[in-house]
């Protein structure tokens, strides 16, 4: 752990007492995001402390040019990179002229900041002596509302305490912003207008090369003391920002208040040259429904994500303040509208790393979205993938592959590769696997099988032709083998025989052809279309299936084990119990030949093939490669502890489960891995979910039907959490001794608790 | 093949008829240098075209921040790079106040260069037509002495040919240089002062960082028709440049001609204050002498080096003026004066790849240097790692090894590493092998055990140490392995059990032991003092003899071969015969995931074992190897044909030896690589000399005797080389159907022909 100063809280997360070493990291932690745009929690007014300015725009991104040392082919030559947006909260204040930065004031006293995730709104209030003598009292709240999800709102007021005092408001908005994380010092954004009209101000700005067309907007409303009052602003325009200034003489303790209306409108959903009229049009909504208004539909909105969403946890309020923390931070990065938008690794919270969508995505959120939210959320984010299959065949292309292969970007913005380093980039190509898994696991999850008949079954055979292409055969082994590939677990590159990768191609290879039989005999309207469209022939199936049917799988007789890759038992197997502390994480304290050469595991990775195709192993097998490789897992990797503490938790070991539970839980909020500053770790957060529900809860889908089997920590008095499974709501909560099970709605519902078929109905808690 | 405009000619380089698109190439080709400093083949008076700059200082470089795409732990954080140095050779030229320039004057006629290698300069002529309309003939020639090594001569003559003519030279030095190279367009120089007295012109510069301060120096002469005249000269000083006008009115057919003498003291040989005088007293020498009588001075110093190093070849021109460029470009680079210096890839001929050492010294220029030259210019080479070895010692101690153990750098300039790509940089460690080779080689040409005694057995318990650590017991294999290492194959990168790897591991700590053995047995006060300095315990030595004993080597029974790494035989086994010619070269045609798990090889891996081991092997297991290896080589390094010509010469494949000569011979002449204009191969020149002395003509030292097996391609008609052996010089003269030997000097020499022995005795040539 490396920061401790979040204050427990059911439903807040609460920053008390000024330290502004805390400031970058709270900046990520008190993050905002409403799907559409999000927002670090900087400051309104000005600070000249050291601080992480970010405001994003979901989709708006810019495709960096390439940098590297040494260039190897296949590298894209741009990358596209999340980009920092203009900003729409700044409120420079003026108190007698002293301008207002609690970097250089006299003292800050009772500084305080709430997130609070029940209601989706940031507040902060603070009092301070200005180095001209003034003392203020200052309270702000501002949320990004989800029902106008292209604007925001902030309340900004202040109190003088020790006598009157003349003081401006100067809000504004600024397109003149950089990237932290740029290869070449370009300029990202080129203004193209700089506009106003009575207290509304526009920046029309677009991005440069991508050409996304962006207007920044703001408009903004006074109040005495509450009381609506009119001061005609002294406009300051220039090349890139534009500032209104709104001066008043205000008496000791009254209090002046700015309520600001901002956020954008960007050409994915108005026309290029209607940006400023749509933005009128928002802020009419907005600024007429007032600042009070729009915060009680953000209330409302916020308890119909809770809803369905929440998990409670009684008698742990640190564990139940990180697991809502985790599911209020998923929400504020994507909320499934819009099928070109997916889940970021740092949502809205940092601009590190280029492009937003991971295998994550599939492994990790996809269950999370499917049962908290209606299914469609889950169908989009696959049929994200299904609109980016040319440019993954266009991909597999660039390395060689032919006749319709496609091979997923390891990192993505728009379908084209954003990742450049050859032994990920090239070799890491078992995130194949995870987006054809992610497909079979909606439709064991939903029922629904229009998906795969009209889209999915293309995305399934671009990947099985993949596999098909990538294995070759070995004459040495007599089986198909995969060369040169870099596991889940990246702390070994380009190795051979991955047993998880060899398993996830097989395994493709036959859900494709299990698929294509069940569209052959049942959709023939359907299969003639993608035959035709694919020019699948028998010839290549028969082909794919002589691959499929002769793996090659490492597998060690006397441990009884597959083994991660050929020649992992050459290693030195010293354990990580066994590993000098000092030396640890290895990834800061070794060179990464030793790394690489070393048994130690990042994540999961033959646990990962145990986790994605539990039904294909016993409990047993399950237990000795647990046993086997979790012991060389040093989990430097923020996506490692959930699967390992869902595995730890069928093996009914649940003090490790736990563990493990909590590492992956408060990984941001107690900054584990020292880099909470530069943004929150987005995707690893529906793996916290996972442990609960699938590990805690055992939940999965057994022979179509929804089963649990539930287990509790110690440490907790009860737990609860809600499935959307098909259209009906399942309220699960565990208590120590005892599972009660209530349905939603009309219908009832069969499901297994350990294995035995109960019937819950509605208005009827069933108790196990 | 390329290029093809270099005239075929025995003793010189010769380009004629002036092509803009030539001109980069024709820079690196025509380079001079003098082992104390070098320059492409820049033109002295201004051009305007496409051209490529370069002056170079030996040993003065400049420790460039790294730059990388993903930084990987142990990367070095600095990159020492060869430093494009202030240029001294410019001379503007004015006719009637139109300034001299190839690129836009109207014609060019008559252009030729030669470079002649027997002499050691380079000329320069052409007629041309200015856009004033004056016609001119230009005669230009230039040398880097090697008599007064900080000085160099250029002779300078216009002949105005239609009409009299106002002719202005401009010489001028520079120190206001950057390198095409930067990775951050770091300044590289700081200019401290620019002076001049009478006709001298100083520039005091020093590198940043590295503070290397060296003075540019310039001093010239004017003559009209060969007689000496004074022109007072207009002095133009700017900050880091300083240039000297001499105006003249010169007649028609009149020739007016500047002698420049300009160069480089530094302070690796004089003091940091006292470099302007230095510069003084040389060109007082250089003067006194004056232009033509340094040239004779040259050309003597070059007829000693031709002496010895010299290969004649009858019957075929282009073999014979390529492998006199070969090693004249090796002598232009390193004469083995100074043993802080060594032998960078590409020498004073550009400034590609940071640093100058790669394990290219050891494998491939130490047996030229040893046969060509006094023996103390190959214990110079061997010294200059010994002088490293701490360095190497810090190397791998940040590579968490221990207790002495040494890894060379993989590319270096002060012993620090400069390469910082992982696969190579961490992973490359063979070249830890060639270090150790290099000094059982030296021993073994010169039986001069001194040096094992006084330096050389350090080095190597630093490089058993290593070894010694680097591999660890494989519990499944029951022997010691070594993982994550890439070969000189670098088509592959972190395989386990590379078979070159290994066997040299194993063969480095058993030469260690045999020669602490030795060194107990017979000196021992050396060896009290290297065992207390390097603590070395007979406990280790016990390790040592464990590790070497129970090395692991792949082998495959059914084929009898080592296997280059463990799993090759699970590749895609088509030989390059069969793969399709448009994929070719693989490295320009396929991305690196591809290369990697491919079977083809770039240089020499197995086959570079039985090279340097080639006594533990017999033929037939060479055949055996080479049948199976070299189908599967794309010789995609210029280092990859020289070993397999030697070895196909062994073999008695008289044609395949050939071929392989050609094309390591011509490479930069025809430009086989399409990449001369960033400068020469000059490491691989080496393995141009060995494929001749060491393949056709077969020489070995074999039970500390001589040996020769000589052969003849059936293309020439006889070729003959020197070799320097214990200080007596042996010639071979190798005819179609007979051998000739002949030596200098007094004493007689038993020498192997054959198997044979023969004794050669002063002024009887026996033929064989």
């Amino acid at each position: 752990m490396n920061l401790d100063y979040i204050k427990p809280d059911e439903w807040s997360i609460i920053e008390e007492g000024f330290n502004p070493d805390h400031i970058k990291a709270s900046e990520s932690i008190f993050s905002l995001g409403n799907g559409a745009m999000g927002q670090r929690a900087n400051f309104e007014e000005h600070y000249s402390g050291a601080t992480f300015q970010g405001s994003y725009i979901a989709g708006v991104y810019y495709p960096d040019k390439t940098r590297v040392g040494w260039w190897k082919n296949g590298y894209p030559e741009y990358f596209a990179k999340v980009l920092n947006a203009p900003s729409w909260i700044g409120i420079d204040v003026l108190i007698d002229n002293e301008r207002l930065d609690l970097n250089t004031c006299k003292n800050v006293k009772d500084f305080r900041r709430e997130l609070n995730m029940k209601e989706g709104w940031l507040s902060r209030s603070f009092m301070t002596t200005l180095n001209n003598g003034k003392e203020l009292k200052v309270q702000a709240k501002r949320f990004l509302s989800l029902d106008l999800d292209e604007v925001g709102a902030i309340n900004y007021e202040i109190t003088p305490l020790n006598g009157d005092a003349n003081i401006v408001f100067q809000p504004y908005i600024d397109a003149g912003i950089t990237n932290e994380d740029t290869n070449w010092d370009d300029k990202f954004w080129d203004t193209t207008k700089v506009s106003h009209q009575n207290n509304q101000a526009f920046i029309n700005a677009k991005t440069m090369k991508t050409e996304f067309h962006t207007c920044t907007f703001m408009e903004s409303k006074l109040f005495i003391n509450g009381e609506s009052i009119v001061i005609e602003p002294i406009v300051k325009t220039e090349a890139s920002s534009i500032q209104f200034g709104y001066s008043q003489n205000v008496k000791q303790d009254e209090t002046f208040a700015i309520h600001k209306f901002g956020g954008y409108t960007v050409d994915r959903n108005h026309k290029k040259d209607q940006l400023i009229s749509a933005a009128k049009t928002t802020l009419k909504k907005a600024t007429e429904l007032g600042f009070y208004a729009l915060l009680e539909n953000q209330k409302t909105a916020w308890a119909d994500i809770w809803n369905l969403a929440d998990i409670t946890i009684k008698g742990d309020v640190k564990a139940q303040q990180a697991i809502r923390f985790n599911i209020f931070q998923l929400n504020q990065t994507y909320l499934g509208k819009d099928s070109t938008l997916n889940i970021g690794p740092k949502g809205f919270t940092g601009e590190k790393y280029g492009g937003s969508t991971y295998w994550d995505t599939e492994a990790y959120c996809i269950p999370f979205y499917m049962a908290t939210k209606d299914q469609k959320v889950a169908r989009s984010l696959l049929e994200y993938r299904f609109n980016h299959l040319e440019k993954a065949i266009e991909n597999a292309e660039k390395l060689g592959f032919k006749n319709g292969a496609a091979l997923y970007p390891m990192v993505t913005m728009n379908g084209e590769e954003c990742h450049n380093e050859w032994e990920i980039t090239f070799e890491e190509i078992h995130r194949n696997g995870a987006i054809a898994f992610a497909i079979f696991n909606y439709y064991r999850f939903t029922d629904d099988f229009s998906y795969i008949q009209e889209k999915g079954l293309e995305v399934l055979i671009g990947i099985a032709r993949f596999w098909h292409q990538r294995a070759n055969y070995s004459v040495d082994k007599k089986q198909y083998v995969i060369l040169g590939v870099t596991g889940p677990n990246e702390y070994e590159n380009n190795i051979n025989n991955n047993w998880y990768t060899n398993y996830s191609a097989k395994w493709c290879i036959e859900y494709a052809l299990e698929n294509i039989q069940k569209i052959e005999s049942e959709y023939s309207t359907d299969y003639t279309r993608i035959m035709n469209k694919t020019r699948l022939s028998k010839a290549e199936l028969k082909e794919w299936q002589d691959v499929s049917s002769n793996m090659y799988f490492p597998f060690n007789e006397e441990k009884g084990v597959y083994l991660q890759q050929d020649g992992f038992l050459d290693k030195e197997l010293i354990t990580v119990a066994d590993l000098d502390q000092s030396q640890r994480p290895i990834n800061q304290k070794w060179s990464w030949d030793r790394i690489l050469r070393s048994p130690y595991i990042k994540q999961a990775d033959v646990l990962q093939g145990f986790y994605f195709f539990e039904d294909h192993f016993t409990t047993e097998a399950l237990e000795k490669h647990f046993d086997f490789y979790e012991p060389f897992t040093v989990h430097e990797s923020s996506l490692s502890p959930c699967v390992h503490s869902i595995q730890a938790a069928k093996l009914n070991r649940m003090e490790q489960a736990y563990q493990f539970y909590l590492r992956t839980a408060r990984l941001d909020l107690d900054d584990y891995n020292h880099e909470v500053d530069e943004g929150l770790h987005i995707t690893s957060m529906a793996g916290t979910w996972m442990s609960i529900v699938e590990g805690f809860g055992g939940m999965r889908v057994k022979n179509n039907t929804l089963s649990f089997e539930p287990k509790i920590p110690k440490q907790w008095e009860a737990y609860s959490f809600k499935v959307n499974f098909r259209n009906q709501i399942i309220k699960v909560h565990v208590c120590q001794n005892e599972t009660h099970f209530e349905i939603e709605g009309e219908g009832e519902l069969n499901i297994l608790v350990n294995n035995e078929t109960i019937t819950i109905a509605p208005n009827n808690l069933v108790t196990v």
